[in-house]
């Protein structure tokens, strides 16, 4: 029998920026009570009007019984999350505070308490370095925005408890996540290390004048990154095999993956591959402030995620992970 | 006034294979007539086979009028291609024989004929090397299958002429693609290169079992491939960086780049890695065949391309490629 809580109904959330936002909807429309701590007052209340934006969204997306945005309170204090089941931690990228915070964890929330880190880049073995209740804490990264995108990475730190790493894993599939449980700790994780390694070449791409940002999305979006919402690299090569699958696929082009195609180090971000970089994004968004071009994102999004859903439940393939 | 026919009614594929056969139905779909050539008679009646299949996957996607399977004609000799108003190539990626291929083309086929290469691996000016009549050869790069994705690279070598290469691209236009022309020949060309950065650190982390084919694929579908079909890499990472777009992305992300996270040179394709990646497909493909998993790939990609022709046309964005 697990010390945490399997019916999960207060769920604690700390930062209220994309990601932290982010969680604190996704549990928000699932019905839970969810309390928002933000260092920043700003940040607090920048994030009530979002809520509040976004929640036709969540409508779209389907409400479970009871979700309302009367289920979130916004707290000035850590102390203030006490009483909480568990807790999503969203605070910036910055190992020192992280660990810093971990310790605080240590007398103000109870033991019985999960802590989750989205960190996208710490393993948590650095980050519990200095947390005696380390055993309560794990990972779990998600993809922007979580409110809508499925997929969470799970993987527990050195002193991390199977037991907690269990239950996160439980409590995020019970909640419309797809998730990973790693059995060890790499870091960038598994999807940021393949983003990552894609990313730096479209950025030697715009250095060199080889491609411009707009460029490297309409290869994507229209090339392999529409094939991708319906399976991965490796399924879609095994049918670019045609008969044969992956064997003849890996057979007849694995010769081809030694020729060097694509520069290995990242380019150096000099003023200039930063200028065409922003100056990319900015022709794409024209005009649009980014809050439009969420609400274009956001809307196809859940209109593909159903479309999928619809095809797997006809086909008998069960429920799609984020259509709760 | 281009020596090209611009109103194109014949189109000559080359190849009856998963590339070949795909472009075939592509036009067909649009109302051409469309003569298929392989020397392989038994490609040339597998492809007869595929093509009645996969008729009704074409028929959701919209046939133009007159489109037909009658239109379609299998030949035995390249000779008979000799009529056709363009012809797109589709043999194997053999250098060799690419090259010897289109010094054919020079006594046989019309110099007024614009001869287009689906070459994912190879630069033009190689191709054209021992061919007189290079002036009218292009490379346009397709992406699996061609009869649904939109997106082609399209660039030519040192022999051919600005002529054919605006050809191209506006007959592609024209003919639901979504085109990007490219000024340089680039190894790889553009997705091809961000792909192959994303694939090669998959089989690395397959290779050191930190993750299975399956996870893979997992990690992109539920995860960033779930948004690519709607936004490329950039724009999504101008999204991330919050009201500060891609410039606050790129200074606060951007010393992370120099992390080591992924290996950079190619793993060696061990029988191991081989067997873990064949083993870990017909895992996912749980019995299906390869025909199986194609018709649930082509089902899913008409109803997302679909909501996003939808969604462009209620917002004013005008037409998306593929829906013709």
């Amino acid at each position: 029998m697990s010390k945490f809580k399997e019916d999960v109904e207060k769920v604690g959330i700390i930062g209220a920026g994309v990601i932290g936002g982010g969680w604190a909807l996704h549990f928000l429309r699932l019905g839970k009570q969810v309390k928002v701590w933000d260092p920043a007052a700003i940040a607090l209340e920048k994030f009530r009007k979002q809520a509040t934006d976004l929640w036709p969204t969540l409508e779209q997306m389907g409400l479970a019984p009871g979700a309302s945005l009367q289920n979130l309170t916004l707290v000035s204090s850590l102390e203030e999350l006490e009483d909480v089941d568990v807790i999503q931690e969203n605070a910036p990228e910055d190992l020192e505070a992280k660990q810093a915070l971990y310790a605080t964890f240590d007398s103000v929330i109870p033991d019985s308490v999960p802590i989750i880190s989205s960190t996208s880049g710490f393993a948590m073995t650095d980050i519990q370095a200095r947390c005696t209740t380390a055993a309560r804490t794990c990972v779990g990264h998600p993809f922007n925005p979580p409110y809508l995108v499925p997929f969470v990475e799970v993987v527990g730190g050195e002193h991390s408890s199977r037991e907690v790493v269990d239950w996160v894993d439980r409590f995020y599939t019970l909640h419309g996540k797809q998730v990973i449980k790693m059995e060890r700790e790499v870091p960038g994780f598994i999807a940021n290390r393949l983003q990552e390694a894609l990313w730096r070449e479209a950025l030697h791409m715009v250095a060199n004048g080889e491609a411009t940002p707009e460029e490297i999305d309409t290869s994507i979006k229209y090339g392999p990154g529409l094939r991708w919402a319906i399976m991965g690299p490796c399924l879609t090569f095994h049918l670019a095999g045609g008969e044969g699958g992956m064997a003849h696929m890996l057979d007849h082009f694995g010769p081809s993956l030694e020729a060097p195609w694509t520069r290995l180090k990242a380019p150096e971000l000099t003023e200039d591959l930063r200028s065409r970089m922003i100056e990319g994004c900015e022709k794409m968004a024209n005009g649009r402030g980014v809050e439009e071009i969420v609400r274009e994102r956001d809307e196809c999004l859940i209109r593909i995620m159903k479309v999928l859903a619809e095809y797997k439940k006809q086909n008998g393939g069960g429920q799609y992970a984020a259509v709760v």
